[in-house]
């Protein structure tokens, strides 16, 4: 990995995954990070708050670290930021919108200072060795973005999360002409969005949005009420178009939400005209056919505005027959149950709800399989490496560059902590860096480990059973106890008998060991342990965590 | 509800939720019970094995109970009969192929003699007041029936699980001229399937999935791996079928999968040619592309076959590149993580993995729109109830029913419980019996409530730290402790600074207390818990549950 001449690629988030985007380039004695993003915890993760990538490899070459370059405004792409600048302080680049987002966010997690410089598409930067330009995407937020790197072995490409919207909702068309230009004049490597590459056709336009959304307004005569990603400002930016069309005041409840607009409409991306935001004790002064509310919660979140809503448990909302609940987003894989038991909730309270299944009422922020092939056909890269997606996107992927002519072997299809090594005509993956997930818990980065987990997950399967006993100091007399406490096993006041008769399992194994001069704690434990698990596994079939704890006097 | 001229409906079961199907139809002193399902646990029913229906409405009237009638062999339908049969010992009457799979359960769980009453498609029989038929239907398990009963105030059709497959792998066409038949003599209420009322079109015949699997058994040069639902036998038909044309021979792994073949094959639904079917030890004899394994696992549960070979530890199956494994079902909401992962991790053994996302390889086994109007139309109810499915999936099988033609206070959506009460001219809901969910976890059966689930969920959340202290009676003075004991929280290696300071914190409260003669268990542990919640949250932003415990000696 030291040879100088050689341009390394290494995906520390993101490869194998939805989420935690985080890729390092180096070329010599400069590194350069694209993106650094954050990963919701799957279910078996309990309790987590937040996954980050492994930056263990950036540590370790803290001296080469050039900068960090930004795609876009995502929590997938900016959301580990401030865990990264807290141990690597180096100057982010970033579209003006992605910053302001990234602002928010460091000042939230009390960062100290950080230069963050704005860029806009089209801008050509020099970080190191690396010449780095930003290319004008479409996708889900404003001000998406493309990057190229011009490295010594050639020209690297990487989409960033895009699809190719021809009408999109901000104007700004995506800039195939650069991708065609690039391709032009020779790609080494390409590195593109796999996010859908396992759906045909055409990702719709945000465009498409609007008549759904259009409809809605038209028909309906109560109140409308919106919920979308806080970050889908395209989708919030047509939604206050129609609020203006239709003469109804915009409220906006969730306080990302709120944050998003704020920072989005004083840095010019999104349209609020005078008058349209009111505030939400405003909302009474309006008839309901003259009132949006705009809210999270789209993913059936439990303590989001629209989770609250519909269980009726909304400090200032509550939901009521006539009113038209719109859920402008699709479930994330994980939440779809979440998201049916919201639209349940709110049917039951009489709403009328419009959701993508039965409507278009959401449109993906990322390329289907044609876009994919047109971007691939564009930049006609010499190697390829699939980004952005689980492993079965990956290989999806790499199957539709086989099939536009890419010779397999150039398809490089990796995991996080690969590291792929490039020279002008060669390419492979030689060897790993530490790369994996980071859990943050509360305030705690990286201190929950798998054992803290595997004790979460045995606790919420079976609950656990304490047995407390106080002994004399080098007698074998038992003062006190043993004492036994259940949580999450038993409803003990139904369950008085199991529990009696547990105790007498308990005290006699104890007495038996005492009786026998036994006295090392360890084996007290373990007798307690077996006596007890064995007798509550055969009256209820279950295995609790039975913890003894021996007190001395 | 006491009126002895009104037929009463009540659903103890499958409405607003998809599972655990269950219905007392109830006319003077006579019920009959349709069906008896269970469900399969949310995520948030921590440790949770099963989900039952409560049957408390049916023990209060276990005299009138006269039978219970099955529409076919699924889970969801059968489930529960074991549960049921043990506290209201009743004949049960099904066709031959749902009865087979009742009684393997009946034995699972000891559920002593059982009159089980073999009927078939066609048959009329009398239970109490109510003449009972049994009409053929057409689903993803053979010999599905639709149900009519014929009651003093007018004609009820239920369809049972159904689909309008005009191409069923068994040649058993859906009986649409018997539902037209009762359409024409009148029917006062049709209860119908509503699990697909979301989606538009018709659903695929069982039979288009055999062309999937056509392709796939002549492209494979390895070994084929096919993961379905055990109860689905018609896709196990089809798969044996292709099996026996490409002269592969099958083995079948998992316990479930093993035991419907089984009782599939004894009762004559499943055709398997002598010499198809071997023993897991003879496959070596054979070539790879003479072996077709089938498998449980087709929604990713971790114990299963599939997800065991997926993560290389099946005891006998370890997948290789060369392999086809084809995922012939659906993942069911909740279970689209599960199952990506699982064809992650056989993507990454080097397996081609065919699954529905990317192919033809599965097909619903309910109706969707176009065939749910038909089955209305046909049957042209005077009321209609939408059964089987979540709610918003209720109120848009209503809707449907509405564009239909039925008048809007003709369609009566309702919840488990409710008590639909009908006329020979009216209809109306009437009150509410017991309904809800039991929950079975391990061998009990009820006695895990909502205090017990919510421990297990704080635990899972945050883990626990268990506080013990040993006391003198009668004087206010520390014998041992306090000690702290922690699961789920931090590691406590490296939290010995956090885990010290706590314990002098813990320690300091309690001399307070007992330097001011506080001497209240409650009160103790009350000053525990504060003193620790919060310095614990100050240092980790985590609020684990405290357990203080108290010896006196």
């Amino acid at each position: 990995m030291e040879d100088q001449n050689k341009l390394l690629v290494i995906p520390l988030g993101g490869l194998g995954e939805i989420g935690k985007n985080m890729t390092v380039f180096q070329y010599g004695d400069d590194i350069v990070i694209l993106d650094a993003g954050l990963a919701f915890p799957d279910d078996d993760m309990y309790g987590i708050d937040l996954v980050i990538p492994d930056i263990t490899y950036l540590k370790n070459n803290i001296d080469k670290v050039r900068g960090v370059v930004l795609t876009h405004g995502h929590e997938d792409h900016i959301g580990s930021l401030s865990y990264l600048l807290r141990e690597i302080n180096v100057p982010v680049y970033g579209t003006r919108l992605a910053l302001g987002l990234v602002e928010g966010r460091l000042k939230e997690n009390n960062v100290g200072a950080c230069k963050l410089v704005p860029v806009q598409a089209g801008d050509i930067i020099q970080l190191g060795i690396f010449k780095v330009g930003f290319i004008q995407g479409s996708h889900s937020i404003p001000d998406a973005c493309g990057i190229y790197f011009n490295t010594p072995v050639g020209t690297v490409v990487h989409t960033g999360d895009f699809k190719i919207d021809q009408t999109p909702v901000d104007g700004k068309l995506i800039d195939i002409h650069k991708f065609a230009e690039l391709g032009n004049k020779g790609v080494l490597l390409l590195m593109s969005d796999s996010t859908n590459a396992e759906r045909p056709g055409y990702t719709g336009s945000e465009m498409e949005v609007s008549i759904t959304l259009d409809d809605a307004f038209q028909q309906s005569r109560g109140r409308i009420i919106l919920a979308t990603f806080a970050s889908n400002v395209s989708r919030i930016q047509q939604a206050i178009h129609s609020a203006c069309k239709y003469k109804r005041k915009v409220i906006i409840f969730g306080r990302s939400m709120v944050n998003v607009v704020n920072i989005a409409t004083q840095l010019g991306y999104l349209e609020m005209p005078e008058g349209t935001l009111i505030e939400p004790e405003e909302m009474n002064n309006y008839r309901e056919d003259q009132v949006l509310i705009l809210t999270t919660g789209s993913q059936g979140e439990p303590m989001s505005g629209l989770s609250r809503m519909a269980t009726n448990n909304h400090r200032t909302v509550s939901v009521n027959p006539g009113d038209t609940v719109l859920i402008a987003a699709t479930p994330i894989p994980g939440n779809e149950t979440s998201v049916s038991k919201t639209i349940d909730n709110l049917l039951r309270l009489g709403a009328h709800v419009v959701y993508e299944k039965i409507s278009g009422i959401h449109v993906s922020g990322h390329a289907s399989q044609e876009e994919l092939k047109l971007m691939l056909n564009l930049v006609r890269p010499k190697f390829f490496i699939p980004v952005h997606g689980e492993y079965r996107m990956l290989k999806q992927h790499g199957k539709i560059a086989e099939r536009l002519g890419i010779p397999k072997e150039n398809i490089l299809i990796g995991e996080n902590g690969c590291v792929f090594e490039f020279t002008s005509d060669s390419a492979k993956i030689n060897g790993k860096v530490p790369s994996g997930k980071v859990f943050v818990d509360g305030l705690g980065v990286g201190d929950v480990g798998n054992i803290v987990l595997r004790d979460r997950q045995q606790f919420s399967q079976e609950g656990v059973v304490i047995v407390v006993v106080t002994l004399q100091k080098e007698g074998n007399i038992i003062l006190a106890g043993p004492d036994l406490v259940s949580r999450g096993f038993v409803y003990v006041r139904d369950s008085e008998e199991l529990m009696n008769e547990a105790q007498f399992r308990v005290q006699t194994a104890l007495e038996n060991c005492l009786g026998n001069n036994i006295m090392e704690w360890a084996t007290l434990k373990q007798q307690i342990r077996e006596a007890l698990g064995k007798y509550l596994y055969e009256k209820t079939g279950r295995r609790p965590m039975i913890l003894p704890i021996i007190m001395e006097v």
